[in-house]
């Protein structure tokens, strides 16, 4: 029987890109169904009562929620083609380490920069810019996070790229001035073709952003 | 060479329990290190520089950070005896999807019956009563949630068996009463000589709880 594999899902999320970008690496034909947050279909409301957030993927009829822990999943059940976890356990403690720091920290902190102002403002700016230079301290001289290969952290951290442009426009700085060698990583990233197709045009996250600020009156 | 194997840890901790649990459950001896979170040895900071938080097991001089990161970082290196992670991918998922639901919502809402007042505390106890009842539906009838035997979701669940004590005098509310097949659960894993072994009295849990609530001026 062939895999029946869906995804629920918004194009602009970096959490559900983290998904397409691993089917996609793996070569999963996927069903992608375009969620409309602010009217959540009656699927999503099923398949994740618990958050009832994106993304989801339902692999032959069967949810698997939160988007680190599907990439893992995705990793695990197609494990032939493009390892992601590496394989040291001590390697992929430590890459699970920041892909949980990624979680707790990057999404909240950025969206500061577009719905707060004054202090709050200026200390998610701050913040935001000290955790992307945390991450590329961490990288070091390696090629990739996953070392000479690609791999789970990449993945993880690559489709906040997306947001870069909007981050960028709202906290005035350039990504390229201060954290010049992550840039580095993205370009080495870019360059693979799974990437460069799932990751969405930074217009898309900015009209987002754009339509959030209208409609939560962050103006 | 022998395993050096070092945990910097705080008795009360349901995360630190955790990881003392998976060691005691593996058979693995550990030296344990007591840390005065008011005042921070140079060790845990220079071991966890992002987060600064126990647990931290330092195996043979490298650090892994994380609770629910050590115990699978315990299951992949001591591999043989007791198996913590389920071997199904699919009910691997499932068991870190609850794993990181308890991580994001049952010590923080749990604080909250000790720590606030008015409708802050009412919310709180009316959420953590229903996480437990979320969770004792997800049991269902197994004996454990590992299925037949007691798995990764179990150990990092029932470590907070010895703060139910401190949450039901402060919340005004038996478990017993609340969630009677989850108590029943809890009875099968104190069975279990490790478990048994590593839960610590919901007296020291208490008398931590009283000291932070004069400390902090929550009483």
């Amino acid at each position: 029987m062939a895999d029946e594999v869906v995804l629920l899902d918004t194009l602009p999320s970096m959490f559900g890109m983290r998904v397409r970008l691993a089917l996609t690496e793996k070569g999963v034909k996927y069903e992608f169904k375009e969620e409309d947050l602010s009217n959540k279909s009656p699927l999503l409301l099923q398949m994740n009562p618990v958050h009832k957030k994106i993304p989801v993927l339902i692999h032959n009829g069967k949810p698997v929620c939160e988007s680190a822990i599907i990439v893992q999943y995705i990793d695990e059940v197609w494990k032939d083609k493009t390892p992601l976890l590496p394989s040291d356990p001590y390697q992929r403690a430590q890459a699970r380490f920041w892909v949980d720091f990624i979680d707790k920290k990057v999404y909240e902190t950025g969206r500061k920069l577009y719905s707060t102002k004054g202090e709050e403002y200026e200390a998610g700016k701050k913040e935001l810019i000290e955790i992307f230079k945390l991450l590329e301290g961490t990288l070091g001289d390696k090629p990739f996070y996953g070392g000479e290969t690609f791999g789970f952290l990449d993945v993880c951290l690559i489709t906040f790229y997306s947001w870069f442009h909007t981050w960028e426009m709202f906290g005035n700085f350039k990504m390229e001035a201060e954290c010049p060698k992550l840039m580095e990583w993205v370009k080495r990233c870019l360059q693979r073709e799974a990437v460069a197709k799932t990751l969405v045009d930074h217009k898309i996250v900015h009209d987002l952003v754009l339509g959030m600020r209208k409609r939560f009156g962050w103006e």
